[in-house]
């Protein structure tokens, strides 16, 4: 590795921790010390796929309550490159954000956008979607770019087994992703404050989730994620394989569900006793006018909110909500106009953190389910659109 | 007019006013006074076609500096409708804008967007650029829509002469636009802190341009628009107009050079006694990688900035500068990540309200010249892209 960003330097660094703060059910708070920071579990990662959390400004995105953000290894190394990242002082530096970053292996995104790709025992081989150029990514690879993009959370590579997979497909793309493990544990240069973690697999079959799970616990990691899930299984099986994968993993380590999901799917994983969570949802719809809310769902092009002089979800104090009606974020929209998303992603990623905090809360005073039923019972007030 | 906006209540509005405070030469510096607030004058005015500054929130737009913004009459009229917008208690409210704004009188983008477009002595009949709809725009129907926007000040509807236009086109239609401002200025419902401009036309030809001036002082208006300026005629003979213009207006009165233009058309056109400005060039090209900068425009999609670690603007405090690189903006350019967008627009807004805040100093401290020497050849400290 010639290209490196600078470590941290001049301070103390925490060492990686994960502590435990409260306890409702399975459900847990706490809080995560990094070299770049805490975070307060339950998290949310918003999605910051090629240095940017869509339509939002470093500092928006820090005004929504987000703590940690996410960065796509696949991304960002063909455009503008890893190493390019690294003399430009790492990703946190490149994108105005000094808070935590965690970045995905690549895996993911080589399966589901990269051309030509080529699977082999040691790794992936792909071409670029973007101008066809052909890479590899190894596990040892994989670990050395979220290096140099400075992550202070790297995953492991691994095979995100396809849904469906016969029981034969899944324990064999598996054991790929516990052997690949293997390789990411010995590739990472352990750093104060920095984590890596392992990614549990085992498609949607008990046995081999709890196997994939004990296989990684170990090997060794600060933190598990749970894989493989939020690609069409839909949330009752995505909950039964929490309920079958969690109790299999370190009780005080953090458990980041990948990919997952709505604020529904969100309240039930915390209540089986997910940490971490990311996904595209609340900024990809800011773009597409769709809304979360205290009250629901809406579509704000739906003709119903030309004249709606309402506030879009009474119970937000992001900008979207505070300052404008819903017929003037209809009119942006229908206007094609970029403040629609801009203030809309706000909004969405607000109501987001704002829902993590308030689970947070309901867990440390021992009432998550009744505020669960709360939140799900606000969600029925309006008409959906 | 059955939908108004509530007009400004509960304190005493300021009688419109436009109190010269400094000298310099042909250049003055000022205060506008209106029923939304003051604008130090020479100012510029971000173009908010559709109720929102394209790529930036309100809260933004404000932070560059800029004290009024101009919105469009023919667009807002279209959608989401003058009506519309009076129900929902104004433009002011609805784009979250409580200062001043002025709305153009929509005649230039009939011209410039509708289909099928017919002229007559006494208006414009045109079918919409987006559904093929009729419409009409006479003098009385643009200010009644304008009230319906609650325009800080009204701009007369008029007949911008195309150019080039021969000395008998520019007269008839010059005369055209005095009967036209005299039918505006009987519409307009005079409000106290509210203003009506009229807009001076005649092409190239200086004694059609005094006659016209002359005219519109003999109407009265609370201001007075150079119109028919910018569509290709080039910066000598647009400085050469205002030369044989601005003398023979009111001193006093506001002098608005309408859609204009580079910073070294608005250094110029102060120089000569212009006081407002507006123009889509800083958002516009903010949206398409170029950067207004006090070391000349450059092309951020250039490949010359892919490592440049340097700040857009060394000289410049406003996000895009302070908290990122230019590779950063290079990347996000070549990305086609709205944050590009975002952050360009911002810059150059914030660097064309710097430039006017200098322009107000210098004129104030009566160095204009020597100021105005110093930003130009500031602009040749770096190779442009």
């Amino acid at each position: 590795m010639t290209d490196l960003p600078p470590t941290p330097r001049g301070r103390a660094l925490p060492i990686f921790s994960h502590r435990i703060v409260a306890i409702d059910g399975a459900a847990r708070a706490g809080v995560m010390h990094t070299a770049h920071g805490a975070v307060d579990t339950p998290a949310f990662m918003p999605v910051g796929t090629a240095g940017t959390v869509k339509a939002m400004t470093a500092d928006a995105v820090r005004a929504t309550g987000s703590a940690i953000v996410l960065g796509n290894t696949y991304h960002l190394m063909l455009r503008p490159g890893a190493e390019r990242i690294a003399r430009l002082g790492g990703l946190h530096r490149f994108m105005d954000w000094p808070s935590p970053i965690l970045t995905d292996s690549g895996g993911f995104q080589v399966m589901s956008l990269a051309k030509l790709r080529k699977l082999d025992i040691d790794g992936v081989t792909f071409q670029s979607h973007l101008d066809g150029s052909t890479h590899r990514l190894t596990p040892v690879r994989s670990i050395e770019i979220q290096h140099q993009l400075d992550a202070t959370i790297t995953m492991v590579l691994d095979e995100c087994t396809p849904f469906p997979a016969s029981p034969e497909q899944a324990q064999t793309s598996m054991q790929l992703s516990m052997r690949w493990a293997e390789h990411s544990r010995e590739a990472f240069v352990p750093r104060q404050g920095y984590a890596l973690f392992g990614i549990v697999q085992g498609s949607i079959y008990p046995e081999l989730r709890e196997a994939s799970a004990r296989a990684l616990t170990s090997i060794g990691f600060d933190g598990y994620a749970i894989g493989g899930l939020a690609i069409g299984e839909g949330q009752t099986t995505t909950f039964a394989v929490l309920d079958g994968t969690l109790p299999h993993l370190p009780p005080d380590a953090p458990r980041y569900l990948m990919g997952v999901g709505t604020p529904d799917d969100i309240i039930g994983a915390v209540q089986r006793g997910t940490d971490m969570f990311d996904c595209v949802i609340p900024t990809r719809a800011g773009r597409t006018a769709r809304a979360y809310t205290s009250r629901g769902v809406f579509n704000l092009r739906n003709a119903r909110f030309a004249d709606d002089t309402l506030s879009l979800d009474p119970d937000c104090a992001c900008p979207a909500c505070a300052r404008h009606s819903r017929a003037y974020l209809h009119h942006l929209f229908k206007a094609e106009e970029m403040l629609g998303p801009m203030l809309l992603t706000w909004h969405n990623l607000n109501y987001y953190q704002a829902l993590m905090r308030d689970l947070r809360a309901a867990i440390t005073v021992r009432r998550l389910d009744a505020f669960a039923d709360g939140v799900r019972a606000g969600w029925a007030r309006e008409e959906p659109t």
